[in-house]
């Protein structure tokens, strides 16, 4: 594993249980974990279980009980990473967005692509959401013909720790590490997860980003930003907020909201589907849950009804605990290992590929443009139009 | 009042129970109804509680005894029965939306302008959500500050009674009568609410408006299409559903969907407003609810607080029932007969003015403008700059 | 009409809008509204549209126009005004509880007998919360099936407005007027409604009332106590608050809770049917809205649905306004108003009737000889067994 | 560890886990897991991640390298191994219910009152929920005085796993293992949150409890019943539900019930105090959230807020993830282990202690009593009273 931070807990503790719950074809052990500070990353491996510490990531690929790489760093060094790792024949795991720019993430997808051709090792995008058991549910009675024809999305991810104006300025507020802001970071996930449940593209979208604060204190520590002192403030290049629409491919409409200005809004992902046969609705705030709207029952009991996605039968939750007995945030991460950890050894593609986070990453580049423009329509080019 | 069906019941209802529950300073007489089919018109009176009926509306004009027309017809008709009335010294009551275009509802602003300089009459038009109690909390909170700087409106109608393709044409889905489709018969509401619970305007707009059914049976019977037979389809020349941006006066974003095909939710007006010391929540589908986050609120006991809005001391409730005794949908008809009763007898101008009708129109015609022009920014000028 | 404080509104109100959104067989005339207070009762009928005002009731049972006598005083005059006026061949409706006692409500259940057999006249209670839509909905899928054997009600009805030991001392809070304090005036009503909506009575009960306050200020002006002075405390001679449990006829369990102390809680009518085939869920809070467990549903796409109850064909709710648009407290009056007025015109006996008020009273008594007798099990007879 | 079933499962993730998460001042080595059947509790120590496994538990009390037992079996086994385990100078964590009778709990609270004046060690029972960041939370708000005087406390345990009547026969329904049906197993829980979120005792209680299905299929595999067929039906000799209410301490009502009859709810553990300063209410079904209603503001701006318990301020979140991502089921179970862990290694007695587990018990043999005695009033006397 290359990082250690918020995304290098969450996936240890993920590599930690997926074999006490769950009947795991291969048996992955914990080696190592690479990162910049050498005391830090030995505390790190000592706290998340890892047998060993580096603070070097080349000398994981070149290690042969290392086949696979999870990759939890900033952004900018995605690429670089990853398509190392491919290179030297190890699976990858990496984390959201795939890159920084669309270059950088065809680039990845090329390298998967060689990769698995070449020595069939695997490639998977960190969009840990579509495995929390509501999504998944989500997926599969769009697939099942549970929800018609769509007519709309309506997506948000509302965060709020930026709506206070003296929050410090981190690495996650600075174009050169995190890409961009709030779009890339969270309206990530948005845009991923309308894809995945509908099972549908966006064929172009109008957009408006903007940043609220343009000025805010340095941050201290290590979210910080390395080379500059602990007081003065810091500008804010990436954007705070970003609202877009599209079309999808099958017709419908899509919104999209994503925010660190949302007050009271803690990590709100909401999600809503309408189709000519039924509705769904998300909120991770309630995330055990999911809302189902059947439009083919009578008017006079039809109503959403409140799913509690921890029965037997539920996508993953058998696994775990009883019905009623609900499930929190790391829970998809676990889910994550299990489904690529299956993937390995089926020697089956897997989901989401380098290929859905390089058609997530043309949405993002497609907003930045059109805010960029007036927000004029921007068409997003179907991946066999562009792949060529 | 001219027009007897869905509007005129809730207007007739209101005129009736206005002065039962509130102390009005004037005794407001339910004199004529007008209608074209005189013996329909005539058993509306009847089962509505008006003195009279007539087949002409010019009649009401010339009428000493009537001191106020409400308007309840098409919106094809407002321009011309409402310039009249005020014409003839009449206060005016008026549907939203104000107008079917920009040019008659600018010429109606003048003539309510010249009506209130010349005799001291007032014209209204019928944004009934702005008097739902929860609604006026809402605005008054903003007003009071609690609110802070405004970040975010996200703003949806949502209905579904034309998710069902086989449902009929009604005169609200033809150009002609209505105007436009979803955009203004829900989404003037949603963007009246915006500006009045924020206290800004729109600056500009990117919109885009879909018809996802284009060909729908003929509807019978009176809410039908005069002329046409009774069997075959119709062509439907209004939109569907409008999703649409824009930016606030006050630098913050605000999005917009109104849409008659979102699967379950049958009135949903949902809003929400993120600001930097608090933010607020509200749907018509709980509306005796508002939802408030107060940002001051250490973070160990935050959280969005659920207002039963019925207490006495809430904006027209005292008047009502005891606390948690709900009103429903005509009570804020009712609210809006006391509120402009109250006005003409003070000689105070009325809120939601022409000019605010006007406004929400001018937003409406970007949206469509956008629309057609690759869902490019259309900027919206403030009144100061469009009016001179 | 008997009596024109927040009942006697709400009555008014009731018989002026029925006849303007129902087709009524009848055409009720409001005539005459009774009062002790000369002035008061004058500007009463004023304001609630009654045509005269009286200060002796005794002489609306003599007067030909009028046919129906609605009884909306304290309880401690329900049985005297109600007997005299079904005696006097008037249909009578009156307001809830029945009466103070056992013994008074037995007295009324035999002259509305009587009544009926001799003059066909009509007595039916006011237990108006089974007219709310969403309530007469939950009766109807009981009885359809929906819900199977039920094994438990859960029933509470939650108010607040004792929770400050300072609130005043007004004649509900005394015995000899308001007969029992929050067990009759709110407990009846859950316990008509446990009655109700399953179709089953209650064998017995084990019960706890308590005072959790027992002396408090002297309340000023009309609510209040006549012949005391306007400052000084007064005893509270009535329960605070009950709690109680007791099984259903069918062998399910009941618990219930009526309290003026619920902090925060406004007007909470809340009751849960579990059954062995569903579920049911209200709260008055969110009026418009029954919650319905379909247990035949499959595990994966089982859980409550949120029924808003505004559709053309849920009860009542055809008559006012298109789906999605929400009744409010008053409208449950206006249905009862409506089913009388049928059920005269029929000939047909109204429900509830008088004996169900009394099925209620017999609860109660038994509640509060339970409290006072260490809360053991007080058996309740069936109707065949006592009235004999 | 004891068992290694359900509780085992959630024990042992717990174990794991909690130092990845929590700086532990001791470092909790997993040895041994104990079981009846050889195989299969190898198999599960492998899975859950024990050293070793034994067949026999008295070998863990012999072993010097075992500080603390953990004791996950079936009730009926409780008092033998966590009294000698006490005495063999280990540190016991025991499963809820503490015991199957009062005289059990009894010697268990003597055994652990000589051990801790001995040696110093320390008795926790399971209550698992009292460690929900949200219920944490609660106890403190009311601690702090929040909430003022308690008037009511509304609790309910529901489940649904035998609303189908061919729901098997397992040892929880079984008299001589279980103790008490949902009673022990699912009301211990709501009676021992009342006591720790108020602070209060009950000091009486009135009771009905309920076998509805008295017959049932064997259940076949692990969790059956030893010694019989794979075929037939037997005997439910447990309650399946249960309804009481009681007086607390400080004079206000607590109701309850307890079922598995709940159609629709999985494990809804609902509990709600009002008080005259404020009110709390609480549903495991959505277990990261905390409503608070504050009675000291303003009627216009009150409301039941949704405190969603993830920031970095409540208890026991700051040491998971950013506000917003929320807990699952599970997480209880590590902060019990950090709460413990903690208690250790400063010498302090621990809560809940089996002195709270013989609380419950006595609280849960009044019930019994009481329903078995026509649902009577039995008085619980205070702990002084009868430990002398």
């Amino acid at each position: 594993m290359v990082g250690y931070a918020f995304m290098g807990a969450a996936h240890s503790q993920a590599w930690r249980t997926a074999p006490r719950f769950f009947d795991l074809p291969l048996d992955p052990r914990m080696r190592v974990v690479a990162g910049r500070d050498a005391d830090a990353v030995e505390r790190a491996a000592r706290r998340l279980g890892w047998e060993e510490s580096t603070t070097d990531w080349h000398t994981l690929l070149e290690r042969d009980d290392v086949q696979l790489v999870d990759v939890c760093t900033p952004g900018d060094t995605h690429a670089e990473i990853a398509i190392a790792a491919l290179g030297a024949g190890k699976h990858v795991l990496c984390e959201k967005p795939l890159a920084n720019s669309v270059a950088e993430a065809e680039r990845m997808v090329d390298a998967a692509e060689a990769a698995w051709r070449t020595n069939g090792t695997l490639a998977m995008v960190g969009f840990t959401y579509r495995r929390v058991p509501a999504v998944q549910l989500a997926r599969e009675l769009v697939a099942d013909g549970r929800i018609g024809r769509i007519r709309h999305v309506r997506a948000q991810y509302l965060q709020d720790w930026l709506a206070d104006e003296t929050a410090p300025l981190t690495w996650r507020l600075q174009k050169e590490k995190a890409g961009s802001g709030a779009l890339g970071d969270i309206g990530a996930h948005i845009v991923d997860l309308a894809a995945f449940i509908t099972g549908e593209r966006l064929t172009g979208v109008s957009a408006l980003t903007t940043t609220f604060v343009t000025e805010r204190p340095l941050a201290v520590g290590r979210a910080g930003i390395a080379g500059e002192g602990d007081t003065g403030t810091g500008e804010v290049t990436v954007d705070d907020a970003a609202v877009f629409f599209g079309r999808l491919s099958g017709g419908g409409t899509a919104s999209f909201e994503a925010t660190r200005y949302a007050t009271g809004r803690k990590n709100a992902i909401r999600i809503e589907i309408s189709g000519d046969r039924g509705a769904l609705a998300f909120d991770f705030e309630d995330m055990n849950v999911l809302e189902y709207f059947d439009a083919r029952e009578p008017g006079r009991t039809a109503g959403f009804r409140r799913i509690l996605v921890t029965e037997p039968d539920h996508p993953y939750t058998g696994a775990w605990w009883p019905a009623g007995h609900g499930l929190g945030y790391e829970h998809a991460f676990t889910h994550q290992v299990v489904d690529l950890v299956g993937d390995i050894a089926a020697g089956r593609p897997p989901h989401p590929s380098f290929a859905d986070g390089l058609a997530v990453q043309r949405v993002l580049d497609a907003v930045e443009r059109s805010s960029a423009d007036g927000s004029r329509w921007i068409d997003i080019p179907a991946p066999d139009d562009s792949t060529d």
